[in-house]
């Protein structure tokens, strides 16, 4: 029995036409940019909250007349972009690049409001015209966005990101009461009557947990959205954002598809996870410095059906997603973000996810890890398999008695995340495989943007597809849940009867 | 292009009529126990060597005319090594069971020798018929064992197992020259020629590493086989031996594949890694006190092509087996044993094998795993996902915060032995479904007849399938690779070819 296709009828039509990725670079707002959506005009705000088991995601939408500076517009494309995604510079929390924190886009995060139409009511008609409206408004870009509503229900603003920890789940409510607040005074009504104007469209594991925290601490309404039709709801919305879908090393993926003779040795045994029997050319890991193997962003968004969603949170699932928008989830592994994290916390100094993927970033795996050639002392050819593949990860430890003073927190960190990243790219191809989809992409915030996390996975799928299949990344890979939240304004019959 | 099958007229036939496991209860010798085959005569001695990454196994046949004592035979049936295989009792290193280290088993063990048939020829004849032969002869048990070979061309022997660590394969080498020089002063003949008589069959990643080293250390012919070769026939050998193969739990796979009513819920979407919708029952995972899930062995074996074998040493390999005895290697993973000891190495206080499994026999994996209850505080009944299961190996730590001293050892053993374990199972899983195969085998060292490890694959193959296929295990699970190669006696000319 198969999933039943997604009630589009239920979805808010959202017009993307000349939506831009806005230029807000910062290793916090790397998968967090602004979306501007210069045609639409929002009927009644939602604020999406998408509380996974590590992070909370909260996106919302704020009115703004402007079109967002060229200089923005400009970072979604090209080398910049390519560099923010591709070097460690980026990783660096101590970045600084040109352009952070511009007050453009730093004042649309902190002071942006939520203008729904339906404020614009007979109960309150006019009010922000006249010069009461103004009264004790000393905030000069409080006065100038009343003074800008003006122009009635002109469409255009942004769509914003927010991330919290799950555990400081009271900073997320804070924020939010805090943006209801602003919202009520930028429209001059009333908090109660802004309230009103306000749903919470709440998914992922804690909008069980933690529904009656939502609607009791910020008294407005409070709807539970189904985990798994916000994240393809997410991902249909986000593939239609120019700039959004972004892949590693097409010239690598062309080498790989199309060997050389030469290297193409005919030999008895499949190689690892390969069905045929011809050997494949060494599958050179992409290096993360452009242009050799550089990101290439899909400007122009294709259809995006079918495929499978990789979504890599804390466990990661694996969701087959049909032509027609019907899917389902076909697999999943333990063995994610929170593993990786969880487990690197307890062998490097590291504290954060940044500082870790740095670590990783700096190691040598080969110390801790068993290749091949450690086994062979060569390639085992027969089978394929090169010296310098990995044939146990952490495979070395033991055997050298391992004290953890012997490795280094870098190379463990390379290799947890080779080994991390690798798996859920093996498993991933043969679900790829089994429902023949040739579309791959991966979510969550597992990946952050982060090269080394991008060049493993798209390795790993290059290496078991053997250059047949290509990894796809997403810019708001952390966010299609929330986003998929954002746009569903009903929640489905079964999911009310199902709600405790 | 598919793998040849294999050579029949290159295998020794060995008469496994009669054969029985003896019994050599330890947590040593738990997979190593001797093999008696009563009518077998071996023309010329093979001691099998197979080197892996970690540890290098040894396989080796000795002539003795009497059958084993009849509690040999009866510990390979029924209770004693249920327990053995099951309880945590029989894993702690300290155990110390009735038996253990009988006379009979250990002195085939020390004191048995290679009698090759190669070796009663026109140049020795009879020379151990005259008195000439016992000088010097101390040793009651070889003069008695010469007395013994006054009926010539006696059948029957035992073959013998014996482990070593790579890292300490000079060990080995110790080993095998004794026994060539100890078989030379039973066979009364002289080391020379005793080592014309003798062949090493070195297979595994070392038979390439360390050729030269037991070629000059010994003196004697080495011939390397290639490691699939001898692990497909090593498995094809084995399987005919009674009581060898063995499986968990019939009980819980028959009431999972017949799901009463009442447990199953149609819903909408597919669980984890199911393709049809319907709800399963809760896996709980079996006990490993018999008899609610005991062990049951094979005692009559049956046709065991075709099959998938999932090899677990420090990497692992799946290899698919079709009923003609082709193979190929189609797939692997580097999430093994070395990952399981080299990270527990670096993460508990453990030095053994043996200490993390029994660590993690006594954890709770729950404080440190986060289970799909934590994040949804409750089941995720639409996707069939219990609160129970694991949704984030180690997604715990990093939440809080973890420093090392807030998990315990065993905790920590616990949770990544089912993240490995559960790991290589589903990917098996994947393959067997892939290739339609029903019979999945594990073997390699990192099983070890650990009630945890045996439980937790049994478990994992059982969830994936749906209850429909079960995982089978070996006895003599580490030592495939080494059988294979004492079993074959001529080496491909690829092979040679090959050697560098």
């Amino acid at each position: 029995m198969s999933a039943p296709s997604l009630p589009t009828p239920r979805v808010i039509h959202v017009d993307t036409r000349g939506a831009v990725i806005l230029s807000e670079e910062s290793p916090e707002t790397r998968d967090s940019r602004g979306i501007y959506l210069p045609n639409y005009i929002e009927p009644v705000s939602h604020i999406a909250v998408d509380v996974g088991g590590s992070l909370a995601k909260v996106v919302y939408f704020t009115r703004s007349p402007e079109p967002p500076s060229s200089p923005s517009i400009a970072a979604t494309r090209g080398s910049s972009v390519v560099s923010d995604i591709s070097t460690p510079r980026s990783i660096s929390p101590s970045t600084d690049e040109p352009g952070n924190h511009s007050p453009t886009s730093s004042a649309i995060k902190r002071s942006g409001a939520l203008t729904p139409l339906v404020l614009d009511s007979p109960t309150t008609p006019h009010i922000h015209y006249n010069g009461n409206g103004l009264q004790g408004l000393s905030d000069g870009l409080l006065r100038d966005t009343i003074l800008r509503r003006a122009a009635q229900h002109f469409p255009g603003g942004s769509l914003n990101f927010e991330r919290f920890e799950t555990d400081n789940i009271d900073e997320c409510v804070a924020f939010i009461r805090a943006l209801i607040e602003r919202s009520a005074a930028v429209n001059h009504v009333s908090i109660e009557e802004m309230r009103r104007g306000v749903q919470i469209m709440a998914t992922g594991g804690g909008a069980h947990r933690f529904y009656e925290l939502f609607k009791d601490e910020l008294g407005v309404e409070v709807r539970r959205e189904d985990e798994m039709e916000c994240l393809i709801e997410g991902m249909k919305f986000i593939t239609l954002i120019p700039d959004e879908v972004y892949y590693f090393s097409d010239e690598l993926i062309h080498t790989v598809s199309h060997p050389s003779t030469k290297c193409s040795v005919v030999h008895e045994h499949a190689t690892n996870g390969l069905a045929n029997g011809s050997m494949p050319p060494p599958l050179e890991r992409p290096s993360p410095d452009p242009p050799k193997f550089g990101v290439t962003f899909e400007s122009n968004p294709t259809p995006q059906l079918p495929c499978l969603l990789v979504n890599i949170g804390s466990g990661v699932s694996i969701i087959k997603v049909d032509e027609d928008g019907k899917f389902e989830r076909v697999s999943g592994t333990s063995l994610g973000g929170g593993t990786l994290w969880g487990l690197l916390t307890l062998l490097t100094g590291a504290t954060s996810f940044d500082e870790m993927l740095a670590l990783s970033e700096q190691g040598d795996n080969a110390t801790v890890d068993m290749l091949v050639g450690d086994i062979y002392g060569q390639d085992y050819s027969k089978l394929g398999l090169k010296s310098t593949m990995i044939a146990s990860s952490f495979g070395k430890v033991f055997r050298k008695g391992g004290s953890k003073t012997k490795f280094s927190p870098e190379d463990i960190s390379k290799s947890l995340l080779y080994a991390v990243s690798n798996n859920i790219g093996q498993i991933a191809y043969m679900n790829a495989e089994k429902y023949n989809l040739e579309r791959i992409y991966f979510g969550g915030c597992f990946i952050r943007g982060h090269a080394a996390t991008i060049t493993t996975l798209s390795y790993a799928i290059r290496f078991w597809s053997k250059g047949t299949k290509r990894a796809l990344f997403l810019r708001h890979e952390g966010f299609l849940g929330a986003i998929g939240a954002w746009i569903k304004n009903i929640v489905p019959e079964e999911e009310e009867s199902q709600s405790p």
